[in-house]
């Protein structure tokens, strides 16, 4: 850590031009899921090449059947840690626009007073404002020192925000090239604007679409009800079974794999002060549903699920219709924590199905998705040197929280790349993602860039 | 009785002529569904009481917000009771006109070999076949003896294809004109080709729409999945809970005023041969669901239900979205048997929901229907009447069956005018009513014509 001090200083000093930096990325309107901007997504990744370039990294515009990635190496000391950085270049679509109170492809900062100032328009936060903490970082190590404190990948994708299409055949066709000791992901948020945070565990999803059959057609319900089977009375049964009167989810071999959250994490969760008010009462909830006795936190972010997405069946138009239907339909997924293995659990609702259905009934089943959960380990020297590193940078200690939902490139980089990812960024629940009148923090975007020469500094120390 | 004979015989003589009074009718294309042959409705209804008053009923085309009614009366000799014959003259729209293999407004017979022949054209079972048995045998008494036995109002309705929408007003406006000891109603089949059939029972009905509602929003699940309710869930519960695992339906109070059908009549019922097997073969079932050790017969006709018609909530189309839907939706009906009692039945229904609600979830109730059961005394001299008088017509003895459905008529016969209604037709499985090469089978006219004059003979006897 001795030598951080002049990257940090390098980092203050270089802010305004830091962010000119950004603004030239900005400007550039890199909205991959409308085929008319093609040309200024391909525009974005070689302005990134290029500066990529003028701080000494070999990088390249890399074809793909979409949009381009940006791949940039740079070496490190001998025996360093080699780290992949991963961000996305592509934004959100801007309509719609009068929504919008300046340019969204204009950046600008502007000052909310009381200190505060933020960086406005499209990919501000997400994710050009989070990429560029990587290329300034490792600018101003090599200004400062002429050196990388570790070997640094960048690899910067064009088409996150439509649905990553190309990225797993990139990942597997430049396996080797990719492989890193482990990701840095910078595409999440902070707990508060005083608290850093590392996205330590992210949930798996199994998906399964079930249509449950009975007779050969629509009925009358006059004529056969009460002797010919409902299947969306079997199907209600089955949903109903799902779970116990204590919340849990009754699959046999459902909790295989699940782990108890240590006691000190979820004293760490309850310090985050999200009660079941804070965190149910804006939805117009008040009680937490699931597994008793457990907080909301934990619930979401340390508990699997089976959750009912969608159900149809009979008649459920207008008005009423006395039918008993031939089918019935739903969509029921899974959320999977810790080593929850993605397949048996299918494997084990589908038994549970079957073993439910009248003989003269039957199933289809149609999977969706399947993988599964990431979780780092809270006591790894990769979650400590990062925390540490943050809670250096920070008005108060990072916090090491999890995420209730998957974000897809983590779970590649493990499963293509066997590669851990350390989550860690700089949006705030206000950035207005995905909507009009985006907006970073440039408190984020200035100690954004030192929290990651810090964590580089720790890693390759 | 013993005048019976010489009426019977002027049925034989004049089954010519009462044919081509039936295709006179026939040919009128009473459509009531579509507005372009409100004329033509008209037009059978003028039809019908011009040939009523060439048998000396009072007869009148009577004026509805909708198509006409026609009423006619004719005196029965003193003491006599007064029987309502109800039967309706607007037929069922034709279309898809190419699958008719003769024009459905030219009536014919057609001789289909080993003694059998048909009458082909729409409306010739439903129901101006049926209804024309009514007014011959009237004219068959009027001629052989210059009376009818009973007092006889005639009731033919002009929108019982299009759900009868005036019938109830004009029975409540008409009711000390149109109030008798019994309704007679022509609309319904016989057994099969042998046996005639009563049909003493009518399932009664409550349906009601309910939505649970629990987030002000839909929901990502791995957001909010495990913390936040989940109102499919909530709603599936119910669902399935509504049944036990003998079949039985658990509301409290459900079974009050439901009665075990006498042995006798089980008997009887079991004498159909109507096996699972043959009831639910067709429909590509073989195990009769609902409740255990009944026959399909019994759980048809004498067992009440609680019956899902539809259910729907989050996402069911196309593909899979994780979310937790903010309400769920289900339409659900019970058919009621004997003196079960609708408006208890839907408030157990209501309180047996809020009973399952979260605290912090809501419901709405939307009712539909609500008729209770009609039911006929096995015993009474009414039934035993009309089974000795079809008995005494047909290969094989009157079979005292149920219907799952509700008749509308029947109910509102009940309803407003106090009347109970019995029920004989002498249309057959293979008429295809509703639908293309609609027919009646020759015997079904001219025997149910003798049918009915037994009937009355033995009413007014």
């Amino acid at each position: 850590m001795s030598d951080l001090a002049p990257v940090l200083a390098v980092i203050d000093a270089n802010l305004d031009q830091s962010l000119a930096r950004l603004f030239d990325l900005m400007r550039v309107p890199s909205i991959s899921a409308d085929p008319a901007f093609a040309k200024d997504v391909r525009r974005a990744a070689e302005w990134l090449v290029a500066d990529l370039k003028t701080i000494g990294f070999d990088a390249s515009v890399r074809e793909t059947p979409g949009h381009p990635m940006v791949v940039a190496h740079h070496a490190g000391p001998a025996g360093a840690p080699h780290v992949l950085c991963y961000g996305h270049y592509d934004v959100q679509p801007v309509d719609p626009l009068d929504l919008w109170e300046s340019d969204p492809f204009a950046p600008a900062i502007k000052d909310l007073g009381a200190g505060r100032k933020i960086i406005t328009g499209r990919g501000s936060s997400d994710d050009k404002g989070q990429l560029m903490l990587f290329v300034e970082a490792c600018r101003a190590f090599k200004q400062a020192q002429g050196t990388l404190p570790c070997a640094v990948t960048m690899l910067f994708e064009g088409e996150e925000e439509s649905g990553s299409p190309s990225l797993k055949a990139f990942l597997e066709a430049n396996a080797r090239e990719l492989k890193a000791d482990v990701a840095l992901i910078c595409d999440t948020g902070m707990w508060d604007r005083d608290t850093p945070a590392i996205t330590a565990g992210l949930r798996g999803l199994v998906g399964e679409e079930i249509t449950v059959r009975a007779a050969n057609r629509d009925l009358h319900s006059g004529e056969f009800g009460g002797a010919a089977a409902n299947p969306l009375h079997i199907l209600a049964k089955i949903l109903a079974d799902l779970h116990d009167e204590t919340g849990r989810v009754t699959l046999p071999g459902f909790y295989d794999g699940v782990e108890e959250t240590p006691p000190e994490v979820l004293k760490m969760w309850e310090d985050l002060d999200q009660t079941a008010e804070t965190f149910l009462g804006p939805i117009g909830l008040a009680v937490p549903s699931g597994e008793k006795d457990r907080s909301v936190l934990e619930l979401v972010w340390a508990r699997p699920t089976a959750e009912v997405n969608g159900f149809a069946g009979g008649y459920a138009g207008q008005g009423f219709k006395t039918v008993i239907a031939a089918e019935a339909h739903a969509k029921v997924s899974f959320r999977l924590v810790h080593r929850q293995d993605p397949a048996k659990i299918r494997a084990a609702f589908r038994d549970f199905i079957r073993a439910r259905l009248p003989a003269d009934c039957s199933v289809t089943f149609n999977p969706h998705g399947g993988s599964p959960a990431i979780q780092l380990d809270f006591h790894s020297p990769l979650v400590k040197k990062a925390k540490a590193a943050l809670t250096d940078e920070w008005p108060k200690p990072a916090a090491i929280i999890a995420a209730g939902g998957s974000i897809p490139v983590a779970g590649e980089f493990k499963e293509i790349l066997g590669m851990d990812s350390l989550l860690v960024g700089f949006g705030l629940p206000d950035d207005r993602i995905h909507s009009p009148n985006e907006k970073y923090d440039l408190s984020s975007f200035h100690k954004g860039q030192r929290s990651w020469a810090r964590i580089l500094a720790a890693l390759g120390a």
